[in-house]
């Protein structure tokens, strides 16, 4: 009998071919198997002297050539293909065998899925990967879902495969079911924040101080030395300094209508199911979606905005550290916003999550890995339980720091008429949270005058209403 | 044989009861049905002198006593409980007859019930109906979806209930299948929008002017005799003005939680999947789920903010001017929102909305309702395709007049810690619309670099990118 594979990956196009490549260059042998052959041989011929690869073509073939327990990563498109592949090798599977989607499904998705198999007596476990093909390869940050058994023979092969920080490997097990996929959709919405955020203070450091793309390189490039050291940062600042075979800086060849895949959609509509108020994710979805609204745009253009004499003198001096200031004050919202988010989803769903961990597998592999995690994790881990990262210690001292130079940005944004929803939401959530009371308690009366709604009282317990239409609008019990 | 009913509601509790009556009223014959008997025989018992009702206490019965084309307003719990009915009484009726949903369905739901039942030989209308107790009773504002042919017999009764503004009924025909939810779910997120925006007006007089609840209800006061005329300024200045009981503003009395049902979220929710930026609905939806976040706001009590003396001299005098400028502004932009997502409903679900009449019939019986829907309505009169209220002749004129006090009121906000999430994405949205450039550009060179992802080029046609690994960063065609 021949030598069998410790785990088989389907669908070969370049995501699955370079977790496939990865696996064997750690020494793992792999089956493989795809729809059409041809991606299959191709990947032997031309990567196989990597490392040991079993090409299968057919299911039955693919499903022999594994060890027990079968491990199958599923690498194909999200939604209907995903089930027919799953539907193609469940009947061939035995129990405690353990099929992995590492596409990115729908939490809800995946949840529904595990249910159907586990009932059949296999695992189904949803992971996130994310650091797209190089990370693939190299190295990715993993975020597996499902049964804690699957993990005991999964978990080796992804942990190898997957990034090192400080000989950390950046996987680890998020929770049951979906938690893996609902995860890497928060990651994602993330990302969209902190793209947007980086965005702004480009756009700041251009409208209001004048300066040019190849000057805001070399100020993302200084900021990378810092707290604000990241992989963002880092390619912010070569996007930047790169010159189209024009001459023009790249970024003004480039149309400024940004595109918008899934995970960022699906993570405020989830924030909404749970009533997180991750307001920052939203404002970058729907600034993406603004940048792409032509005909708006379009329409637009040429509504009268204020005159724009860029800064000068000490403003001017100061402003790019004020900048500095307020992104990274923002951008602690941000994070602290997703963070909530995984904290309501492992409530509502009865995860048992570790957020200092999510943290720390998150400072490699993926495209928000970043210093500032490592702060995130140390947060954690001193209050597994923190209500928000905005209080915990270095983050509430440096966000207070901070705030002079938050609020002068987006005053400054204001006057000038450079939009910057990020900055904005951030400071208001900011401004929100901390806020002895709010304007709620109008909102209550309002709903309580048109719609009997009812509310409560800061001084005893109870609901009640306002008989608004009483010549003394006393008040009942409701 | 003894006369017969011309419409029957079904679901008797506050909602349903007083459309009944209201249809009395109006001279048609109504027959009642209820699940239990005892809410028919008392709405007989108690209101039967107020018009003629056949009361039914079977779906037999109740089918019988309607005239053809039978008419069946269902009201009760969205969801499951609609479903049930409608399976109680569909098998009993016959080739064109009419059920009517008045309560709150999701409009996918809507679309759903109105294929199925019109594969089975019936019209099913969705049909949005706003104003709460006392609209249903004495004249709501109503959105009927469904077929036009179901609006042949439905629309002079509803219409005959309806408010009426200058002697037109608040009520015409939106559109097929959900377009009636639809536009009913926007109105409510566009409630929410307003209402949060003038919370934020009521907390920047009291906390950067120092006013009063008493003379802040005099501020709505005036202002209700102005541009922003409406239904929800008049109960702003009577909730603020009202006194509790303990001699305290009610305004301070109230929690300052303020809750959420499903059709704001939803609204947003559905914004995102037609890739509609409606930041100012979802940022009045996140500001209630984070007024009710209590560990979160217990924890983040006492974080630094700036100091907060009120403002004084010139800066005051004019403040509660800038204020309804402001307001005035955000509102536009909230309003603008809205309909640019019905816009985007009726070109993606293929209905035919009058975006005019739309906002004709939100003038009366509805929570929203405003002098300012006239400007509207006039409007998408003159340009029915509008691609924003925004560029319309009296709106572009009234926002940038309004944009200096718009932006010195945030600024204020900003520099005093005062939340302004509504106002802020407002001015965001603003001078994100009008911009030349959006730094979106940049997004997309990022999403290139890491993850191939191309991007278009302002100067030729094509999907382009840039090998970034390469020593010379060359672009390909993609």
């Amino acid at each position: 009998m021949s030598k069998k594979a410790s785990i088989g990956v389907t669908g070969l196009a370049v995501m699955g071919r370079n977790l496939a490549r990865n696996l064997a260059r750690h020494g793992h042998t792999v089956a493989l198997h795809n729809r059409s052959e041809e991606r299959t041989r191709k990947l032997v011929e031309e990567f196989g002297d990597e490392g040991e690869f079993i090409p299968a073509y057919s299911a039955r073939e693919f499903v022999d050539a594994l060890e027990r327990p079968r491990q199958i990563v599923i690498m194909v498109k999200a939604g209907g293909p995903t089930d027919a592949v799953i539907e193609e090798f469940a009947p061939l599977l035995e129990q405690g065998d353990v099929i992995i989607d590492a596409g990115n499904a729908h939490f809800a998705d995946t949840r529904r899925r595990e249910k159907a198999l586990r009932e059949r007596g296999l695992h189904f476990v949803g992971s996130g990967v994310s650091g797209g093909e190089e990370g693939a390869l190299h190295g990715p940050s993993i975020m597996p879902g499902g049964s804690k058994e699957s993990y005991q023979s999964l978990g080796p092969l992804f942990e190898d495969i997957s990034a090192k920080v400080d000989g950390e490997p950046c996987c680890t097990h998020i929770g049951a079911d979906g938690a893996g996929h609902f995860v890497k959709m928060v990651h994602n919405g993330i990302e969209y924040a902190d793209m947007q955020l980086i965005a702004e203070s480009f756009d700041l450091l251009r409208g209001a101080a004048g300066y040019a793309p190849a000057e805001i390189a070399d100020v993302f490039r200084t900021w990378n030395t810092g707290r604000l050291d990241s992989y963002l940062i880092e390619i912010t600042s070569e996007v930047l300094k790169h010159v189209d075979a024009s001459g023009s800086p790249f970024v003004d060849v480039v149309e400024d209508a940004a595109e918008q895949k899934g995970t960022g959609r699906w993570t405020v509509q989830i924030g909404l199911d749970l009533g997180v108020p991750i307001s920052g994710i939203a404002e970058a979805v729907f600034a993406r979606s603004l940048s792409g609204s032509k005909p708006l745009r379009e329409a637009a253009r040429g509504l009268g905005g204020p005159s724009r004499a860029p800064l000068s003198g000490a403003a001017l001096e100061t402003f790019a550290d004020d900048v500095e200031q307020a992104l990274y004050a923002s951008k602690v919202v941000a994070y602290a916003q997703g963070f909530n988010q995984i904290q309501a989803g492992a409530a509502e769903y009865g995860w048992d999550i570790d957020l200092g961990r999510v943290a720390a597998i998150w400072r490699g592999g993926c495209i928000i890995r970043a210093k500032f995690l490592n702060d995130i994790t140390s947060a954690y881990a001193e209050e597994p339980a923190l209500p928000t990262l905005l209080t915990s210690g270095g983050f509430r001292k440096a966000v207070e720091d901070a705030q002079d130079s938050w609020r002068s940005v987006i005053s400054t944004a204001v006057r000038l008429g450079i939009p910057t929803p990020g900055f904005s939401t951030a400071l208001a959530y900011y401004d929100g949270l901390r806020a002895d009371r709010l304007p709620a308690a109008l909102v209550q009366g309002q709903r309580d005058f048109f719609g009997a709604h009812t509310y409560r009282r800061v001084d005893r317990e109870g609901s009640f209403h306002t008989l608004w239409a009483a010549e003394d609008r006393s008040e009942v019990d409701a």
